[in-house]
């Protein structure tokens, strides 16, 4: 791929994508924070996705079934919730249904460090989307090293999305003022979006949401991944046109999900 | 009643609980799941009531005894969520204040056909409200009947919510493009809302927690979830002739709960 | 102080103080209720501090440790939430970091009562926000008598507010009408708001996280407590101003946060 693409306009794939989506109406299931529930699942549903969420160990491996897609965003982790992570994802490896994962935070605490281990162990997401710092700590915690840079070079962030790619046979996403979709030795560049996104909370937690949906109905994870980047960074940047603040940011940008592509 | 009523106008009737409300402000205690709490607390507050949200099996029945009514709503399930559930409602039926249960996800799952089925047996809730898929499976797990049909006519709902209703002596709203609210033999009718309705995250929680604020004020339940019904209709009406998207509906929403009947 | 401040304009001590929290971006650990999660964190967002929610016992003191400030309220809390906050407390007071504590409900139930008995004796917290009630409540349990009046006046508020003052040596702030931060003897007013601000979820939750921001920045925590209240404040006049019900009230505040200063 190694493509950068005009923002504000999308391509003829990503635009088949997005309609497959509002055709078939996956149903994602994420295992996500508290913080950003509400607004991924109205995110999913503007772009046409089924969103449910269910932490309940009792009930993942049920639920996964019946699902197209798992989501696993460690945001606001806790035991009792990465159990029923753990569970989910070898419920999805198992039926081979398609992983994104979310290390929120990854670097913040070696609990973090520590959960994240466990869960690329257990189950090898098909697609880990994070900003450079946590993509760096990822891959550090991931190598047995200690520590995250606090100043992380974009080139850094990517040798080890490089890395991770290779070793959990995955496509990795690095968000940011660029996103870089890095799947082995290939990297695809989208180059929309908006500053203002990053003062809506959660707008990371929402494309890995996304990015569910698109690798649901998407067999090539990378064109899946690509798609849902600009999607993101599109509706970014109608959303921030129209937007005075944070406040009006976060609805105008479900908006924009829902208007895109519905010509 | 047997009425089917002209949408984005209130009647008389549900002009004078919702005035009742906005008088009275009853305390609703909410058991809720994580997605919708913010919605159903400011949906709560928008017609005048006062939400509260509090699951832990520490004080739950505390709170019980100060609220006037008790919602609950399954919608993130987990077993200490569930403990909770079941002790506010035996509270609340002990203090026979008036229960609302929200079967989110029946038959989704057999954990959540489970926990349904325990709730029913401790305490019998005054409405029952979910879509028609919802009430169809709360229906067969209570009859002990294993798995939801894939496709479901809005005739098998309704003889699932006749049948709840009996059951359970209580009123069963199946709620959807259309509304209906069965209690025994009658059936009422809501013709209200819009389909962009579904497309904002929680608007039936929202709907199910309105019903406990109604529930609070009128005795008449088959009247009060009319009322309620109809409310969630009009302002979904009004709503959505103003709106862009899913985003600016949610917003539109509960600016048109706060403004209905207060003329 | 004991001062007064014209509404919908900023001090020039307020406004440095927010000039400093977009400069420095202080990291605010929020241990805090489901519901309004999502708000404090992009009112956190919107003045420029960074938040971050965490709650996990096996890594709330290690977030701390990189945190600038911690804001616990006790919203919806549950045993294993309150453990976390007892750990996340002890290390604030270890590491010299500003507490804000936000006691939601207090006086609701006895285990509210006991909950914040045991963390006022573990750590005493830096500044201390309430509604009227929740202060006269807060000072009633720490005072070992029981229950709270149905109605409080100003005055006994007032009393209560700098009890608690001089008893944890913290800044007591009553938020309502009239906001008072009270510091042992001296009393500041804030006379800026709208009665609509009450009708939005979370405004008070908001008010004690914008504080944790405030905290952060400004040693003299008085001042730290009244600039954060008058930007509350003002943002909720403006908000209002523009405001159609609830719903756009609550966009409208998070844009006017976003503006305030910002010229």
């Amino acid at each position: 791929m190694n493509s950068t693409f005009p923002s504000n306009q999308l391509s003829d794939t990503t635009t088949a994508i997005l309609k497959t989506i509002r055709e078939e109406s996956p149903l994602v299931h994420n295992i996500t924070n508290y913080v950003v529930m509400n607004n991924t699942a109205n995110a999913l549903l503007s772009i046409g996705a089924s969103p449910v969420m269910a932490h309940a160990p009792e009930e993942v491996a049920d639920m996964v079934s019946i699902a197209s897609s798992l989501v696993v965003n460690i945001g606001t982790l806790s035991p009792h919730w990465v159990e029923a992570m753990k569970l989910a994802m070898n419920q999805a490896t198992e039926l081979q249904k398609p992983i994104v994962l979310d290390p929120v935070g990854a670097g913040a605490t070696p609990y973090r460090n520590q959960v994240l281990k466990e869960l690329l162990e257990i189950a090898p997401p098909d697609i880990i989307r994070g900003n450079a710092s946590e993509i760096q700590a990822l891959h550090s915690a991931q190598a047995k090293t200690k520590g995250v840079d606090s100043t992380i070079t974009s080139e850094s962030a990517l040798e080890a999305a490089r890395s991770l790619s290779k070793t959990y046979d995955c496509v990795t996403v690095i968000s940011g003022e660029r996103d870089f979709i890095v799947s082995g030795n290939s990297i695809a560049v989208v180059d929309a979006g908006d500053p203002m996104m990053a003062k809506v909370t959660g707008m990371g937690c929402t494309a890995s949401a996304l990015l569910g949906a698109f690798a649901a109905v998407e067999e090539d994870l990378a064109e899946a991944a690509f798609a849902g980047m600009m999607v993101m960074g599109v509706a970014g940047e109608i959303a921030a046109a129209k937007a005075d603040g944070p406040g009006s940011m976060q609805m105008h940008f479900l908006d924009a999900l829902w208007n895109l592509g519905q010509s």
